[in-house]
């Protein structure tokens, strides 16, 4: 395929959406770098009416979580280096990272065991506790007056306007953790999403989203039509994994003892930076991201998803969203797009292990005696035993509510295709603070528990009976610690 | 140096024992292996009068302490390529590994990531809770009367005998534990060994130890004059650590989840089989084992110490206790010993910490929500409860003993050289007994308390005054648990 050709074929991509070309026509021979450049330059330029949008969303805080702001960094830059403007992307992060007193090397970031620094110039939008759900949901709706502190800065889009939104972080059945510990509920979301869509300030929305079972978050619930494409690192039902963690691989810095990435968003990410995203559709990426979070036989991956208007936006160009800056002439997308191999199996450690990894490490390499070394060992031990609590916990109200025989079953149990996770959500908000009230809070570990007190709301368990059955399963603990 | 010439040296060394020829006569031009094969052969018939005896000890038990019986067999597989005969080989091991339920590869024990088996073959003189403290020492003195259970093996030894004794296993100050949990106090040891000298049956004996505080069990204890030379891992008031780990070199086995080997007792023995033991002096293994085992700057790595008769017998060959066998003229002794170089630094854990090690990476690699991984949690967060409790009641009994200025001072405090770790060793003996009846066992962690308990009977303090501080200190705690 000559350039010219291809350019007629991206420039469809871009105005209609709805082209049926296949990857191999895409991936055709542009070997040119200085021709290639011109070309892509113009399609920046032309190929696009409307203003590019990003909302990052980083969901955690502390240095056992440092992947999370690091993918949300890294993403900052790869849109940066897209062209998008500071003004048009939006960053929730706990911001906790760059000076935390662990952090080896002060006021950077980085997202790969060799990686540059990726956090610098990454805006401040909405910080510590100002990264709540609140102000996400405000600053995708345009609401500034939602807003409280922070930049101010919301998704002030318009009808032709592309935003992109990346989560990474902790979640559970139909739920996302946000930095300040609260909670985003799957039905929350997708309230917004079809807030947004009645307001017609997007043209498409592309959605990425890392988590533990963030399949949940739209399956049976993200309708169609909406010109949304979204997707996520697992299916409903399975963790998704921390990457590039200490021992991973021999030129890890062992002086962070913490994970450095998650799999799905290095994937994307790094996907994105190998095969330019003027040559690549949102569909290919997903294809080969799918490939290298399954990794190897999904012992240690995840299924990545999609969800929404696949067929129509799946064609589009990655770079309808996340941009396409080329720096020079010089730029060797070519060459690079011209290896379409897929990094070997990564190291990986399980999300809601990958916490107990830093503290695990920390202990380990602490000097023999020190405060250091104390501080971890008593940490690492009481997340593991709150998580131990937590499970016992459930269990046996399980057993309680709906006998020895039938409680752990229904517990666990997956509603058919087509049912959401649960009918009632304020139903099952309800339940978790009641649990947490007699048991403690769930914390990053707990909300794999999400479809457990779904399932309590499905079966008719009122609020008042799972107090009852909390009260004695966790007769003695402190309620809310 | 022509080989006519080295065999007169080597005979001289074998003969006296008190040669002064450094290393470099030593290390000769030794460049034709079938002459060299010849050569050693006649070393082998004619260098030595009497027979060489060995006493390995695997002092632990349980899959995490894989690496104890692992050195053992090792070390056996060595002997007995040197020549000898099981008859003088005398086992002490809990024999758990080999068919352990979480050994990937039944039936077999490897010392080295990419090694082969090394069980094979192994005697199994005293395994299970024969390999006690009271048939160690009875195996040592050749005292067949005084053993129970076992093969019946003893060191049963003429005046021109060799003895090799060979302990990897947990330790503290001045204490070694047995597989059967039993502890083997040093002067014990030391009291053995002045008997078994005063049997006059043996010529000399060298004594390598592997063990956390390893130089205490002989750091003014061990007389000279009992033609008696001894290397330890650490010095007295320090880890030793183990090597070969998950996540230590790209080819760990990661099915094993276990330290497969230790820093000291690898380097030994891989030095043995590196510098073939016709051509190398105890003094020239301990130099290079102690470089390996410093691991760079101690930073990761112990003090290899060396106690006894130094002088006169570190100039004898390896070979004299751990025998020279050549199975034929093609063995390639001579190419390797030409490579003086030592591996690069290891991976190591402290050995206190490298049970934990094993439960962790269990953990970690268990499937999601199985029993096996609840079970590695579990087993984790006890060991380290109990140690962190062990920490707490140790540091509080010393301030309800000596005031909360100078009990931590006090506790930690180390004897001037000369002085043994204690004055009275059955009063340390009564003081471990007296805090585990109230504050429960000390297990293989809380043997670093030796030094605290000594310092206790040093200053005079009663059992009574120790039960009564530990009965506040850990009311509440369930004894011997």
């Amino acid at each position: 395929m000559t350039p010219l050709v291809a350019s007629v074929f991206l420039l469809l991509f871009s105005v209609t959406e709805i082209v049926s070309a296949g990857r191999d026509a895409i991936q055709g021979n542009l070997r040119l770098p200085s021709e290639a450049s011109r070309f892509f330059q113009k399609i920046e330029d032309d190929g696009l009416e409307g203003t590019r949008w990003a909302v990052l969303v980083a969901g955690s805080r502390g240095f056992s979580n440092y992947r999370h702001q690091a993918d949300v960094c890294h993403a900052y830059q790869l849109l940066k280096n897209g062209g998008l403007k500071d003004e048009n992307i939006i960053v929730f992060m706990y911001d906790d990272i760059a000076f935390h007193e662990d952090n080896p090397r002060p006021g950077t970031i980085i997202n790969h065991p060799d990686g540059t620094d990726v956090y610098k110039g990454v805006p401040k939008d909405y910080t510590g506790e100002n990264a709540s759900v609140e102000n996400f949901i405000a600053a995708i709706l345009g609401n500034k007056n939602d807003i409280t502190g922070g930049s101010g800065k919301v998704v002030d889009s318009d009808p032709n306007d592309r935003i992109f939104i990346f989560y990474s972080g902790h979640g559970g059945p139909g739920v996302l953790e946000m930095p300040d510990h609260s909670h985003l509920f799957a039905n929350q979301l997708i309230e917004v999403l079809n807030k947004k869509r009645a307001t017609r300030t997007y043209k498409s929305l592309v959605f990425y989203l890392e988590a533990c079972e963030s399949g949940s978050i739209f399956e049976d619930l993200l309708p169609q039509g909406l010109n949304i494409y979204a997707t996520t690192a697992a299916n409903p039902v399975e963790d998704s994994w921390a990457t590039y963690c200490p021992g991973h691989s021999p030129n890890f810095p062992p002086e962070y003892h913490t994970c450095l990435g998650d799999l799905y968003s290095v994937s994307w990410m790094e996907d994105t930076e190998k095969n330019n995203p003027v040559a690549e559709t949102l569909q290919q990426q997903y294809e080969r991201v799918k490939t290298r979070t399954m990794n190897g036989d999904y012992k240690y991956g995840s299924h990545v998803m999609q969800y929404g208007d696949t067929d129509r936006l799946g064609m589009g160009l990655l770079s309808v969203y996340l941009g396409a800056h080329l720096a020079n002439d010089n730029y060797t997308f070519v060459d690079r797009h011209d290896d379409d191999s897929l990094p070997p199996p990564t190291g990986v450690v399980g999300q809601r292990d990958a916490d107990l990894v830093y503290f695990w490490d920390k202990y380990l390499k602490a000097p023999k005696g020190s405060a250091r070394k104390l501080e971890a060992q008593q940490q690492l031990v009481e997340i593991m035993s709150h998580g131990m609590h937590i499970d016992q916990s459930v269990k046996l109200i399980g057993k309680l509510l709906f006998g020895t025989e039938r409680g752990p079953e229904i517990l666990v149990s997956i509603r058919p295709a087509g049912q959401p996770l649960v009918d009632d959500w304020e139903c099952l908000k309800e339940m978790v603070g009641t649990f947490e009230t007699h048991c403690g809070k769930l914390n990053q570990y707990g909300m794999k528990y999400m479809r457990s007190f779904a399932n309590m709301c499905n079966a008719g368990i009122r609020t008042e009976q799972l107090a009852e059955a909390s009260t004695l399963a966790c007769a003695g603990i402190h309620a809310n610690v």
